[in-house]
């Protein structure tokens, strides 16, 4: 398997993933900032051109909560999701569909407002309310899904990856994660986890 | 089972799939517009205070994509997802997340900017580039996506009431679908379904 990434973006999560998993696989490093996503080469493996993408042995497999299911079924023995029960892995699915499709979405009003919106006005208009945007998800995450200590409990599955990185992103946005105990601490067993701190060593 | 809808939300593809699974559950219309979303009693069930939120016997599920493929996977007979093969369940979730994540975010724009932007002008900003980016939008999904006739292939699977009621917005957000000759040949083929009509006619 090949993974596609750049630094720091949102696929660290699955690139932590693949390394708890014990995964055989390759990652290859893209730059957003000089354009290698929207290259020919880039855009006939993932004609989003955006990463993350997974190269398997089947084909190609993009969004982030796909990728993290797919790893989590590949690898069994590594017990990232509650792959026999049906609920359960629903469960798993849905916090971090969560974390796609509204917290990652709130983070990328600060940087790349022009997806949604023309004026430099709007622009700055979205940057000024993403740390109240952020701040929103984080307490909803505090309060109401974040089990403990890890995102389902006791057991790490897939979804701890993913909340760690929007936790990173909350803290660029402006987000003072240590009003949230539950997610600091989670940010905290999440760096003394070596798969972590391997991963984290490739995103510089 | 118990699904919370409101008229014409995204709640309308589980809704689809419910019926397509032939399960036993029960329909509650909430109105986005008297506030029901917000409401401690709904709350309590959500408290994301959006839709759908489905209640089965082992507790609640919420987000579209995680509900659909619970759906699939809790009605194996209905053979709404390819639940034997990982790889290409992955596929189904990975359209299905970038529906959830790029689709309908990018529809947001045009009536709820207020989430991301606080400025009227911004807001009017939103709206006058949303025909473009739900253009954009169907333009990949009809170019790289959707196999046709249905999002797979032959195959009826759970990202096909999904796309069906992406598909209405887009044309409620100025998109002229009859550009996307597979798409418009979609929402044909999904007016035809007995299940889909049923379940329209609760959406009014």
């Amino acid at each position: 398997m090949k993974l596609y990434y750049a630094a720091n973006s949102c696929a660290l999560a699955c690139h932590i993933a693949l390394e708890e998993a014990g995964a055989d696989y390759e990652a290859a490093k893209l730059d957003m900032r000089n354009g290698d996503l929207q290259r020919p080469e880039y855009l006939a493996i993932n004609p989003k051109g955006r990463v993350p993408a997974l190269v398997t042995a089947e084909g190609v497999l993009t969004e982030t909560p796909a990728i993290l299911a797919f790893v989590a079924n590949a690898f069994p023995g590594s017990q990232l999701a509650p792959l026999d029960n049906d609920f359960s892995f629903a469960r798993v699915h849905a916090f971090n569909i969560y974390l796609c499709s509204t917290v990652h979405v709130a983070h990328a009003h600060g940087y790349r407002g022009y997806r949604w919106a023309d004026d430099d006005t709007s622009l700055a208009d979205m940057r000024q309310k993403l740390p109240r945007t952020m701040g929103a998800c984080f307490e909803l995450i505090e309060t109401s899904m974040l089990v403990g200590p890890f995102v389902m409990g006791e057991a790490y599955t897939i979804c701890d990856p993913y909340l760690f990185t929007m936790a990173r992103y909350a803290q660029w946005d402006g987000v003072e994660i240590e009003r949230f105990p539950k997610v600091s601490e989670h940010v905290r067993l999440m760096l003394d986890r070596p798969a972590v701190r391997k991963v984290l060593a490739m995103h510089t």
